[in-house]
């Protein structure tokens, strides 16, 4: 239902700002459909949990401060997997169950794309109502996704530097992946602010208890992530060399935990119903994956490791 | 002088918002010594010739919205340049006399560094000062510079359509060079009615004729590069493939002489006076280049036309 919602409000946007030329095709191609849309969902969350009103007024508006603020996120979301699958990147073919763009289209092509939807994020945020939360957080997204940010994390990657040692890991899945949670987290929360007659239900209100609770997010979401892909049984070479679990196992297991209990801390400080109960459900999903694939998980790991006090977690997150 | 503090402010932004480690080289790499600062110089020019004091006080300021606006747009640029030269797109080996960015640091590199620079180029607009100028200073930028401008501009070339007619080239050079012209004179011009206690020298600020006025100069600024390209004698097959002039030669001659008399007319309305001066020089570099190529370029044209009228116009631009 908010899928359906995110990916209409994508639609109406590519429709309309990109040209009436067959190029186009591939800015679709890229965005719709996309994954989880986990990043706008927790936009839209996040708004619902701290003004329910706003929720209302903005899900069905295009023109909404905050559906294009969640257009914004998941189309430079989608940006950085388009650059990411290049030949002298990841080199990846397939992208959610079809052909990356740069297979499907070729490889100028998907760099073009890659940086039309950059700019288009961009033209999304600058269309936002004028207001000064706006411009902060227009200020945010940027500098959290630019050389110091995200790209910072490509970099980390793609230079190896990510495999030194568990906190490498940790800073690269900070800057490549909880960078945007953090924006969608706290973007929204600072549009959230926006209505002059705003009575806010919401008593914790500190963007920056925000901005940590979406740092352990972003950060446990890729290590999970990561375990998820152990689940499978046909693991490339590459897949191998390059996750963090059979790497540091003890460690990032220690780590993993340390990082849940905290969250699970600040999650019940904040109170987030809805964004909870949104996680509730994507983290069963991933405690289903783990529960199933435990001895393929463990068969790739160098010493094997309790896996049941992760899928509790997961599984009971609703219920905390 | 103005092209020193231009650089100025480019390595004060460069220095605070990339990451102290070495990837940090190429974005210094691709930006500064640059070319001539076209836009900037352009955008520093405007102010000058439309709110004198308020250039004065932004000049040295790299915090300024101007010092942050001419910084993004050279930033842009490069960026643009960056990856116009990647293999899959225009396989340019050097760029400014040095080896092009994905030769001197590996493709991925340039590809990131791009995205860097182009994330950059928004972070530094969201720093400028709060106003609703800023705002729709950013509006533009990014409508200008997206899926259906720059953008298309760079597909239209790369696509071989640039070349299907003369409109097509007009219409490929207007989205892919004049639209970063456009928007350094129009933004300019908006940044510069910025302050309260502004007493507007200029009496005919109208940002529908500096927008006219840009789309000029930036087709002609095109066009005139794409000619001065021809007086060389060594030109690669691609160069010659790619170059409008031996394709349309009369009807392009005439088309270019048409625009140079509509931009003289506005130019004299308008009375830039430092703008005219920055762009007198140049052309008169411009005319020297043609008039002493006048044979190599018309070895390379179909049918030989006479050069003397643009380069009288040219030469003379400062005197009129």
């Amino acid at each position: 239902m908010l899928a359906n919602k995110i990916e209409n409000s994508l639609l109406h946007h590519l429709s309309r700002a990109t040209p009436n030329h067959r190029f186009s095709e591939i800015y679709k191609y890229t965005v719709v459909p996309g994954g989880k849309y986990f990043r706008p969902s927790l936009a839209w969350c996040i708004l619902h949990d701290l003004n329910e009103k706003l929720f209302i007024n903005s899900i069905d508006q295009p023109r909404s401060a905050h559906s294009l603020f969640a257009s914004a996120l998941e189309i430079h979301h989608a940006y950085t997997l388009v650059h990411d699958d290049l030949p002298s990147m990841d080199n990846d073919l397939e992208r959610r169950g079809k052909p990356a763009a740069h297979v499907a289209f070729g490889e100028w092509q998907a760099i073009l794309c890659g940086d039309g939807l950059l700019n288009l994020s961009y033209q999304l945020l600058s269309e936002m109502p004028y207001s000064k939360n706006a411009a902060l957080t227009l200020k945010i997204f940027s500098r959290s996704l630019g050389p110091k940010g995200l790209i910072q994390g490509q970099v980390l990657d793609l230079n190896c530097e990510m495999t030194n040692s568990l906190m490498h890991t940790i800073t690269t899945h900070e800057l490549k992946t909880a960078r945007l949670i953090q924006v969608a987290i706290t973007g929204s929360a600072l549009l959230a602010r926006d209505e002059k007659s705003l009575q806010m239900a919401f008593q914790y209100n500190n963007e920056k208890q925000l901005w940590k609770f979406s740092r352990l997010l972003g950060i446990h979401f890729q290590f999970i992530d990561d375990l998820t892909e152990l689940a499978s049984k046909s693991l490339s070479e590459h897949e191998k060399a390059i996750n963090p679990w059979p790497m540091f196992t003890n460690e990032l297991y220690n780590y993993l935990l340390k990082n849940l209990e905290e969250f699970k801390f600040l999650s019940e400080k904040l109170n987030l119903v809805q964004t909870n109960k949104f996680l509730a459900d994507y983290y069963q999903q991933m405690a289903k994956i783990i529960e199933e694939g435990k001895i393929e998980i463990n068969c790739h790991l160098k010493t094997s490791i309790d896996l049941d006090p992760i899928i509790f977690f997961l599984d009971r997150f609703a219920l905390r």
